[in-house]
């Protein structure tokens, strides 16, 4: 019998882990072919014209794959390091006019805020907040709520709206595809950007990916690839209107002169030497989560052992879950009364049952993905109880 | 006996090898501890408050050890993904106006040209050249032109000043601490910022990094580290004077609130998730060259093969070499009559010699290192000779 997917990771062994969402366990044969990458990198090279079919092969397999996991072609992709430089990249190349408001979900990530803060405060922009992180129902109340929620903020000015995804807080879907047409009746359609790091590996994102205009992933979270690899897919209307800012050989079209023009594809977003076997280990993890499924059944999957988690979690004692439904995909947030969130992930760790606390708002988030089994939830929920009663 | 450098650098076992400012051939031992860190991240994690000491730990060594190399206090360092990202992200931040004059030197690397040509373009800056491509005799007849042509390219409105530490083409060493007391008295003060791709590793970089505002290396050419992990020196005042623009967790002094300011010390150009094994890998391969001697002692050595190199060069038909005098690092750049460099390159790989061509001025690079020896400058010989009759 082949081995199964949870064999393979060597994180899972000594703990019950549901952190997918901070960051995913590394496959064994994913750390195997970083291994296998590096070492025919030093055979051929490292620097060599004998290295260079390697290389990009490497990248381009890796690109294609995405490119079908994201269901746009393999030129609109950009690699970057991490989802937040997917996200932050394309913006600073826009063209901006001082005036134009940009509107950002209140459950986006602090760093992704941060920087359309700064961004405002150099291009003379105004910022302007999209409610949803009070959005605990049913996905089709959702929906509805999120673009009657939309209508009422956008403005004439508005050339931007920033909305995850899976808000990585409440664990809610966003309707991507809605927002993104109903964008396209604005008259200055605004841009919009999707922070996808809770997505990608979670949830089918093909459909979502296609109609947005920076759709930024990460590889190890939800994939279980190694950390320091993203990309994010970009639309061909952000592909022709915004310039490259952080400019290196690999943004040129003719990396030798310093006159060059920018590729006019994703890869004008990159920058310069990045790590190639990371590519190979990202590589491996998308096959063997693909041997797991299409991304419908993969999904289907961990939303179900969500569910379960969901509605055990509403016998325990003093514990509130964020949403008042089954969560839509693999985020579970919930709070246990009179307890710092902080505390409660202290307490469970030294039981080796793993979860992170979140800020804004104070809670807990356990994540459950295709590894996650009935033992796991048990183990969750007996240490729960346990901290509940004490 | 233990070891020798040479015996631990798989890529140098099949091939005669010269391009070390390309990329650097990775030890056998730094492989290993990325691995070892991989698994230990897996084991401890890879998101859990018991992985978080293991990972401040491992960026904190290096920084430290950086710190030293660098010669300057570790809370002065940022880590980049690269040398690129190194030189251009500080830039960005700057206190640009209108009618400002960056002045660079005729021999940078075209994504940092390209760089400051965006730059420019978006804030009307004037760009202007430096030349230091024709200084081809001795250091100190080096270092006095620069001065002179210096001091003739200033103006009052020069802002900045990008020169690399070791130019990559012609292999010349620019007087990094001169040229930094020099714009000590120029009105404005203008920013000093060194591409130091080619001189981390194989120089002694702490005098030049400690006055230089902006000093960017990568760890992946001369020191033999990973690719995709670079740092950068930043003087007090650009910690002080640049803000942050691709802005993520890092760059927050408190990464869970979006309304949170920047960090004071290097972190503030950091973004978000990057590979830490890569910093295991990168301070064993420092390690390593620190058993070789001191920063001196390393220097000495491989100026010493360049040298012996440049030295039988002067007796190959046909070829001449850029420098006129040895050169004073090991980078040794010539010409071969009647053939394109590219050509040159390919004949050589096929007898498994390894140099690289450039564009600017179109010719071959060969570089020397600890590793270099005696039947490496003999193979390169002896193909040069062949490919010159033939």
């Amino acid at each position: 019998m082949p081995p199964t997917l949870r064999d393979q990771l060597p994180a899972l062994a000594n703990k019950a882990y549901f952190n997918y969402g901070g960051q995913g366990p590394l496959p064994t044969p994913s750390l195997e072919a970083m291994v296998t990458a590096w070492q025919r990198i030093q055979e051929l090279g490292p620097f060599t014209d004998d290295v260079w079919p390697f290389v990009e092969s490497t990248v381009a397999r890796l690109r294609r794959r995405l490119g079908c996991w994201l269901g746009v072609p393999p030129h609109r992709l950009s690699f970057t390091e991490n989802v937040t430089s997917g996200c932050v990249l394309p913006l600073w190349g826009l063209p901006w006019q001082a005036g134009d408001a940009l509107l950002l979900s209140d459950c986006e990530h602090p760093g992704v805020v941060a920087a359309c803060r700064e961004l405002a405060h150099r291009h003379g922009l105004s910022l302007h907040s999209l409610p949803v992180a009070d959005l605990l129902g049913s996905p089709a109340a959702t929906d509805a709520a999120v673009l009657e929620r939309l209508e009422a903020a956008l403005t004439p000015r508005t050339r931007l709206v920033v909305l995850s995804h899976l808000l990585w807080n409440t664990g809610q879907i966003m309707p991507l595809e809605q927002v993104a047409a109903h964008l396209q009746d604005h008259p200055r359609r605004p841009w919009l950007l999707a922070d996808a790091a809770q997505a990608l590996g979670s949830l089918p994102v093909a459909a979502a990916a296609a109609v947005v205009d920076i759709y930024a992933c990460t590889g190890h979270k939800w994939c279980c690839g190694p950390e320091g690899l993203g990309v994010v897919a970009l639309s061909e209307r952000v592909l022709a209107e915004a310039r490259p800012t952080l400019i290196g050989w690999r943004s040129l079209s003719h990396e030798g002169t310093p006159a060059s023009g920018f590729h006019a594809d994703g890869r004008r977003f990159e920058v310069a030497t990045s790590c190639i076997p990371l590519f190979a280990g990202l590589d491996c993890s998308l096959q063997l989560l693909e041997t797991e499924g299409s991304a419908e059944e993969r999904h289907a999957r961990l939303r179900r052992s969500a569910g379960d988690l969901w509605r055990q979690l509403q016998d325990v004692p003093g514990l509130d879950t964020l949403l008042q439904v089954e969560p839509p995909a693999g985020l579970v947030s919930f709070t246990l009364a009179g307890m710092s969130p902080v505390e409660v992930v202290g307490q469970l760790g030294r039981q080796r049952v793993w979860l992170r606390s979140l800020d804004q708002p104070a809670c807990l988030r356990a994540c459950t993905h295709l590894p996650t089994n009935a033992a796991d939830l048990e183990a969750l929920l007996n240490a729960l109880r346990s901290t509940a009663k004490t």
